[in-house]
């Protein structure tokens, strides 16, 4: 429960990075059932500024969302988005992607940013480091932690809940200290961070076997970047409650559709005259309205219309996968459910 | 009457060149309350190609669109976009603007095309001559007269409208003699072509009054490529019942936005904070919805969500431009309502 309505879970969220789901209207994404949405600290304290967004009411009046909103710490596009970043036990130095402007974030700036935005969920500022150095993560694990109580410290607004971050990289011990550091701390909900970037299937796994283990049960788990609808469902099996993903709206622009038979490709030349719909049997606007054929005509023409319906499709089949996932949750059937599927939809398909 | 439905006169019809309004879908032009729609024969034959559209059952069911719709005959785009053109008593050779490829257009095959893409008012292959080159266009002209009589001809479709074009140039005698000639073909709409083309108002102006004595009163009289306010406004008062252009859509994606009190570039500075709708007092989802402000941030942040609110509204506006000024001419009131909107509007503004 948020100040912005229920959130049933799991639940995946969409991602709208510049205070938009990429395509995509508040309509649409009411239309399609969509919960709580994402929105990113780092893209939008640089453009157009979280003090504009507050002065004009926070990010739900700014964006005429009115569900719950998440955002991120900024830490993680601080370290894959900026350039010439220095890092110390206080915080980030970094150069804007956009206009090469110096920037800092600290653990109470991210907190100051991320209340101006106002969402109703937000992030501990946490150092996303790379995954297989043990020796660094011991450092970086360390920063993180000392990160989390300040701003758990600095955060002030009573109207949002604080979610901790577990890193730890790949390793075993490092994770569950992290686990147990973090959760002493008492947060009403935890992230899973540094996974999905690059590390084979198995470690993610592995690492969300423990982190089921290590993390409080009457807490949420949010499992960040994740949205491959295999990794939603090996999520769930293994206690994630949350995620997010920016991979159903950028397949579609790069002309990818989910299916209940797998992805594909629609600017492939066998769509040309293929009268079904995307995913048949899909009940979205797309798949109700328009053909294959169309669709591939407008993704080679270069049509806006090609991204909206994609994006449309795409958000919805991952929203739509949530609430099978809920539903075969809730009537004790998910082992079958998650068999089937993974079947039929042929196990993970890679990301581009 | 057509076979997709009613429209109401004088009506704006909205450009979808390549079988889509630019980042509207057709729920939305519904909701717009557009009847008519266009589609370009040129695009259209190229890419997708008009067998396909055929073997998809027509463009109304290629693009989900089950309202009217028109077709222009590839005439113009032949002359404005395509390069290589060589043109001669029979038709016109050119380069595809698309891939290079050569292409050949006669009236017949102009026909063809559109029989094949089955709109419910199709158009005479013509030639769109420069417009001040007297000679040229006694030599043009005879050519349009031709192709207009071989159109009929090859036009077999019984559920199709075709219409004649007059051209003429700058020329008045020109211009009476085309519409004498194209009027004994006894179409049931003509299309006034050559305008629009940057030609001074003055002038464009006084062709149509030329046209509305010359051209039969009891047929529709669609003046081509017209869609600046005051065009229609101007246009309505010279007797013009259809207009069609891209203005609404391509100003919106160079961030123009219409208002009452004339067009604004929603990129500018003086918006960044500013929480009115783009129109205050439009009923359309974006100003009803969004800020300014927001507008502004989506179109510096490259979002396609503000090409699609921009365009969604720029459309709303002419579509209520025409609904508006339709009621004034049935109240008997059009002519005051003509100097009270030209006044507030502030007269043209140039088309970029």
């Amino acid at each position: 429960m948020t100040p912005h309505g229920e959130v049933l879970t799991p639940a995946f969220m969409p991602v709208g990075t510049q205070a938009t789901v990429k395509a995509l209207a508040p309509r649409d994404l009411m239309e399609l059932g969509a919960s709580m949405i994402l929105a990113n600290t780092y893209h939008l304290y640089l453009r157009p500024g979280d003090g504009l967004v507050a002065y004009m009411g926070g990010l739900h009046q700014f964006m005429a969302w009115n569900g719950p909103i998440l955002t991120d710490s900024g830490g993680f596009q601080v370290f894959s988005l900026s350039e010439m970043r220095k890092i110390d036990d206080d915080g980030v130095t970094f150069k804007s992607h956009l206009d090469g402007s110096m920037h800092r974030l600290t653990p109470e700036k991210s907190i100051r940013i991320q209340e101006n935005l106002g969402a109703d969920v937000i992030m501990c500022f946490d150092e996303c480091p790379p995954p297989t150095d043990r020796e660094y993560n011991l450092i970086s694990m360390a920063r993180t932690h000392a990160w989390a109580a300040r701003c758990q410290a600095a955060h002030a607004r009573t109207d949002q809940a604080l979610f901790g971050i577990v890193q730890g990289g790949i390793f075993r011990d490092l994770r569950e200290e992290s686990a147990r550091f973090i959760s002493s701390l008492d947060f009403p909900g935890y992230g899973i961070g540094g996974l999905a970037v690059g590390e084979p299937k198995q470690v993610m796994l592995d690492t969300l076997e423990w982190m089921n283990a290590a993390l409080p049960a009457n807490k949420p788990r949010y499992l960040m970047g994740v949205g491959e609808p295999a990794d939603l469902i090996n999520g769930v099996a293994r206690g994630m409650d949350l995620f997010d993903c920016v991979l159903p709206t950028r397949l579609a622009r790069h002309g990818a559709a989910f299916t209940r038979e797998g992805r594909i490709n629609m600017r492939n030349q066998i769509f040309m005259q293929d009268d079904r719909p995307l995913d048949p049997g899909c009940a979205c606007y797309t798949c109700q309205t328009f053909t294959r054929a169309y669709i591939r005509h407008l993704l080679h023409a270069g049509e806006i219309l090609g991204l909206y319906l994609m994006s449309l499709h795409n958000v919805h089949f991952l929203l739509m996968l949530m609430r099978d996932i809920r539903a075969a949750v809730s009537e004790n059937r998910f082992e079958a459910f998650s068999a089937e599927w993974l079947a039929r939809y042929g196990g993970d398909q890679t990301a581009e």
